[in-house]
């Protein structure tokens, strides 16, 4: 197989640095970043804020989070048409801030197939991150939820789990590809990250909340260069 | 207590008839409507269509739901913050399809006030419309959810769940606005809504199910000025 | 209104030292305490104790909660019948360790009364106090989540809250037991909860996992003696 | 690998024809068919049942559920020591009716493990079957939601979905027993699941709502016998 090219994924939480307007703009930043490198990047701000972020940037939008419902009577719930109707590209899934049931994991990666849009289903562990890449997302990611937000970065605390999720991973799912995240905040972090066999991260304060995203997310962009 | 004007609030549920772009258009005719009569319409669109329905339209715009999350480290949440920039003027919370735990149902009408969004918060017997006008909404809104898209009304189904609401609600709050739904579908189950002293109706498939939305709308709107 | 005796319920949550055969050895010493005393005591074990525990005091035994599901196809789910039939007198219900829908808390009340349970609501504020009081309840618990374990006693820590409960809850309800909890420790917070109007304490691991129970518990008899 | 003894299991669910005493008579009769036939039968009482009915019969008894907490301040939440020491041998994890966060059917399994539990995981696909295997459990139940309690037989009305989930289970985990259930209420449909490769049957009403338990289910002990 292979080896996709990496991927840089910023999920804005509901931090209000990554809010409204402020949602447009550092997607501007995040996308100039990408274009002065050629490194691939992409956002998942908010649901309300997809739609403008889509609109104004070139590169993949995700949502945060689709519920697995169809269209209907299901007021308050999000629904795979009308994010992909506001422009994203892909979703977040089962994220450890918004777990799901077991079979509305599964359920939620065949509504985004069948909606064209990409999914990235989040896991806290190895053995879950095999189980979740039964459902052929296009993506896993490993977030131990107790580094999530921490600072200190999977690819360094614990560097085993992430090898030990790319193996269970690839034992039964040859395709998917395989980001990490919690606690990336430097580039040696995602070095790190890609040196351990996977194809990209997924990270959040360590560019939302950074004095300096841009800069921060430059340094992630030479690693990955360094790597080629 | 004087009575307040009439509100005919729209809920579009995940309904693809107002998704996407036919959101927008639905809430186009839904304000011609109301500018064509006079009365006062709403509508409640999926979150990502909050932000070009309030562009465009000059009607009140609510969300489905706000979750009872403060701006930080939740992924896939909806933050009032967000809901709010969007453009949207208020929120429902505690919708049959999206019932609440007690404790989050006042925690989000206190955000929804402290980020100026009004609510609107769902109730299915008298008994707990009571119970969540003491939190102090902007208004409550009795929907029995056994009637919830049956196609008839409550209002003329079952006047007593109405009735007793409004005893109910009256002796624990004397200022909240009082809607009902339900099967509501004809300008006579909006009249018997209001004559049973209600302050207006929550609507869904008896609007955006319609094969002709406007019409129904015209009817309901007739309603209340036969009433005035 | 006649104030009611006061009654001190211990809730052995999942505490090994009140699970199994130590449910019913910390029920016995529980029950010779109330019996020394005179004071009115009961107990809430888990539910796969709750039948050894009632075959062998003689004191009332509380479930920790009900679902509300009616008998049928609910695997997993515990039944009020279910609880009834191994002896208990009542249940808790919305514990802040395992909160509920709204509109399950006012179907688990009703479930209690048809089943010939008791029921207490547990509250974690004032508002939410008087609004579950609206389900007519046996009692109400008011137990701020914060203080919960935490070794300060609500009825020191934050009288204000107790008072308000009691205000709030009376002005809707004018029978239903009132109790606090949270924090409990000592006989002097037991004595102080009462004196703000309380009709006795909801308390943990004050209890459970003191020293000597036996001890801790007979100064809190001895403060409501004291009131008497 | 050696084919396992074929294993029946009765799940109890909320029916008040299996609560309480009739808990204890029912698990009676199952345990005098079981010695009859000499085919393995276990049963699965609600919790408050567990003791009295592991008291009495000399055959597994299973909980139908239990949380994914350890010991301490978790009110109203099935600790797995608090089942174990009311002599429960194994327990239901994520039954259709009662169906849990991914995380928290890995979290249970793990528990269980400690506690000296057994496991049966529920998954209504071939798909999520095979996932939850990935947590090693000591069985899986197959039960397509759609079939359960309808008396139409998974192995049946639906050969392929047990079939596929053999095969995908199988790919992940060798030596995990595989149930199936959903809609089995004659011995033929028994001896349909075993002969598509299952290890047994978990069944519900099919037993407990029959006229005659003791007969049904000694047609399906037959129907065991008949395939060795």
């Amino acid at each position: 197989m292979e080896r996709s090219q990496p991927f840089l994924l910023i999920n804005f939480k509901t931090y209000l640095e990554a809010t409204g307007k402020r949602a447009v703009e550092l997607s501007r930043q995040i996308e100039k970043v990408g274009e002065n490198t050629g490194v691939k990047v992409g956002v998942a701000p908010q649901f309300c804020d997809i739609e403008k972020v889509a609109a104004t940037v070139n590169i993949p939008v995700f949502a945060q989070h689709i519920d697995s419902v169809t269209p209907g009577a299901s007021t308050g719930h999000v629904l795979a048409e009308s994010v992909k109707a506001a422009g994203a590209d892909g979703t977040l899934i089962n994220h450890s801030e918004k777990t799901l049931l077991l079979v509305d994991i599964d359920r939620a990666v065949q509504l985004a197939k069948q909606t064209g849009l990409r999914s990235v289903v989040c896991a806290g562990t190895a053995r879950l991150a095999a189980a979740v890449a039964l459902s052929e997302p296009d993506m896993v990611a490993i977030e131990p939820p107790e580094l999530i937000g921490s600072g200190r970065a999977v690819s360094k605390e614990n560097p085993e789990i992430v090898t030990e999720s790319v193996k269970r991973v690839r034992k039964v799912n040859r395709t998917v590809a395989i980001l990490c995240g919690a606690g990336i905040s430097t580039g040696d972090d995602v070095y790190a990250a890609l040196k351990l066999g996977t194809d990209g991260v997924l990270v959040a304060s360590g560019i939302v909340k950074a004095t300096n995203p841009k800069e921060v997310l430059a340094s992630f962009c030479e690693a990955v260069l360094r790597l080629a």
